[in-house]
């Protein structure tokens, strides 16, 4: 392994051995807490949005989510396909998250839109695609925002790490890393998660390691068990797309969990937190705004 | 996915929907038992299994393992690696497991091994390199032992389940399934522990299915964690790497646990156990034979 | 690299430091020639055979292959896809090879297939699935005919020298290396041809090496491009499937070649041969026996 | 596959069936031309580049290449690495080029790169870090030069197709195609060569497609095989690593060629591009500027 002197886990540059934790709007990453973000793979509308809040956000007797997630810039394989709502979705997820105390996270595909995005988003995700897109990461080095720093498609754990490195080299150490599965021989999961390189991320340095089970499995009569795996191997949280009608979702729609099996989920975390002596946090209740 | 009668989840050939379980000696996988089998890489002497079965079989307090594990035949690279101890380890391993009350699984690696090996083995180990050796499947197929088949080092899911096919259509049920890492491109795990394979296998097929996380990790120090992972996944029980003095293991001793780190390991897997409606059971104590 | 004394280039124990050639029936591997076997992926029926015998054999012009190939033994994914014809169908090939003076090669999946098939088969065929069936290997070792070792679907290259270790020190060194494609995550084409590997292997040992473009494209499309890059690297021959009526065979019909495509790929291979130093030979001119 | 409409093989857009060509300074890549550029992973002086044009160039009696390779901006694993020379090894590689005429080709990782690049360069490579980039590929396609894109670390054929065709999509239909190797789980070679892509490629596109045999290989030994293997294939041209001292270069020393042998190789080619139907170009021999 290449040295990383400032993401690694005996950085010199850090005060003492405690690892990380990451402040991403009123949730904490890392440290007891068992993070869970929710939401879908692209914004679509108001209603799609309003229904995940109030159905998983803080208000619905225990929030089963602290975060909500959705994409308005889409990485898409062909230009054909749909690329997100753009800045018209930013206003509509900003609204939802403000009214329900719910931070989130979005992804940024390019440098020229971190500056609306950081304005109002909570954690800026980093996506596989851009994983090693160097620039963006040292643009994002500069930024007073959390960075979600997915894996990419094929990327080495060394790679992985020394990419949060340019990151935290550029000036910005509050990165979390997330293992969203890897590619091989087998088209039965859309890809393979590496469990092992979560406990391996653990070990190697100080920062908060999440797991995005929906991309890994690709099917979402696995998520749930993946999302127990991945807690059970010491993760810090979990990102996972639900969405109010999953079959009607634009993009994931295979792998995208209704809300009730999101909950449901969510619930059957607490007791695996509880073995490995972390708990699954729920977000405080709050007034909705109209 | 090809069809698999006998296998598959939906087999009509057998009675009901409910999962096989599959007895080995006096332990059983599959149903609500966690099973734990461990020992070395390979049998090198009296004094090294006579210590593993102390500290961890039924007579040491709680007992951590339910059985033995052990190579005689030595599947290696190079011909001119250590193959194992053949018969001699035969007599060694029957003897304390014996004394001790401990089934052992070891493995068989062509057909004329099956007489003498089914003689006294508790379960009957298929080896990566084999699992599509279809004519020692089909030899297996025939024989009234339980077959422990791991995964190939690099066969899809469907590849698996259709081997456990071939066994299960020459007359012989008793079927194991063992995940035990993929290749990839990253070596700084020796594989990468597919844990999505482990919940597809459960959900396609009724066999139980165990998981192997010393080989996936091929590193000590993730070996506790992948377990605790693979429990929570819904895993019906590990077979792992021990040894009294790992780091003199004739083979995988940068994978291999100490014989306290194996019981570490086992009391930490409780409570995930019980997070997820199971039980490691606690082989019971019995008189050990001079 | 594990060394390889007896297969490795720079063995102490071959008398000189030229490369190994085999030979197989009447036709050689290695040296100048350009060896080239084609048939089907099984062997169906006395016609099917007869029809490429005529067609690609010494006695049509100038005839297009040097070997016949035909699996009477076929390592299929399911026990219930067609197995192959077993004895029935070596009679057929044995016949039709003797009449035509073409060789032929067959797969030997098991040690008990070895008698049989030694006897009359001019060499004897390892598939990917068996290259560590180390006992298979062992007694293949034994025997007084050349074998063609295939890759395993995942074999690192080291692996597959050492496969090769394992048969040369049990006493027999005729072994041709063939690169038949291993795994990736791309599904476009069923393997990816390692054609870096086929040099290498030419760099690390002293023996023959082929490449099976057809289970390496697994497109018919792709067949005769691969073939020709495969000369231009330095292989010593090539392996295809071809049949009369390819979209009517039993297996791998995809990525059969018909008997016209067939000879036409021939042709095309000779001037990259020139180019390299080599020669396609042609067969000689026999009477075809009644 | 999805459709790709501008860049796929039957695309209505263009305006006959011909393959297109791509013009880079004074060569021409695609037809029967067969094209070579080389020269150092990283542009690191003037008399490095001088030593190559003087070596290679068209007036050193037949040309062996017809354009510069040099990276002045470097996508390095970790930010520690060294990062390339920026726009001072712009200058130098610039002045080499126009008193050789040998045009040059350059890597760019970020949209605000693009303006002073394209200024001067006569090709812009998207490397594989950045092969779904989506906003550079849209970029690149508001920009008036030709664009090579390399194949991602570990992308399908699908998605390199697809990310051609989001740089055509945006205007600009100058794109070479770049097969340079995937990754795989053996660490023999540094990467695969998918030779079968490349044919793929040429089947499925109307783009020229050339092959990276250094960053396939890793290894400066297999260079030349993996060389004519592509040509054979039906690539249309190389770009390849050399170096006046390749084991002093910065980067990539183990992979890169000395100029002799990169001037061998050269001529290695020809009679195989011959065989096939084509021929290696030898650059007009110009009054070199002082």
């Amino acid at each position: 392994m290449k040295p990383a002197p400032l993401v690694g886990r005996n950085s010199s540059k850090i005060q003492d051995a405690s690892p990380t934790t990451v402040q991403v709007g009123n949730a904490t990453i890392g440290g007891t807490n068992i993070f869970i973000a929710g939401g879908p793979c692209a914004v679509e509308s108001a209603a799609q949005l309003e229904a995940i809040a109030n159905h998983l956000g803080p208000n619905r007797g225990n929030g089963h989510i602290q975060a909500l997630r959705g994409g308005i810039y889409k990485p898409r394989t062909s230009p054909y396909d749909y690329q997100g709502m753009g800045q018209d979705g930013l206003s509509l997820i900003l609204n939802v998250s403000q009214r329900h105390h719910l931070p989130f996270v979005t992804e940024v595909m390019a440098i020229d839109q971190i500056e609306s995005l950081s304005a109002h988003a909570d954690m800026l995700q980093v996506g596989s695609r851009n994983m090693q897109n160097f620039d963006l990461l040292k643009a994002l080095g500069k930024v007073n925002k959390p960075v979600l720093l997915k894996r990419g498609l094929a990327a080495t754990i060394e790679e992985f790490v020394m990419a949060a490195e340019y990151i935290a080299s550029h000036g910005n150490s509050n990165i979390v890393l997330c293992e969203r599965g890897i590619r091989s021989f087998d088209s039965y999961t859309r890809n393979v998660l590496d469990i092992g390189a979560v406990v391996a991320l653990k070990q190697l340095t100080h920062l908060p390691v999440i797991v995005d089970p929906s991309h890994a499995a690709g099917r979402r009569e696995l998520v749930a068990s993946l999302s127990r795996a991945a807690i059970a191997a010491g993760a810090d949280g979990l990102i996972i797309e639900c969405h109010p009608n999953p079959d009607q979702a634009i993009s994931d729609a295979q792998q995208t969990l209704s809300l009730e099996a999101m909950a449901e989920l969510v619930e059957s975390l607490k007791p695996i937190a509880t073995a490995v002596g972390r708990r699954v946090a729920e977000p405080q209740r709050q007034l909705v705004a109209a």
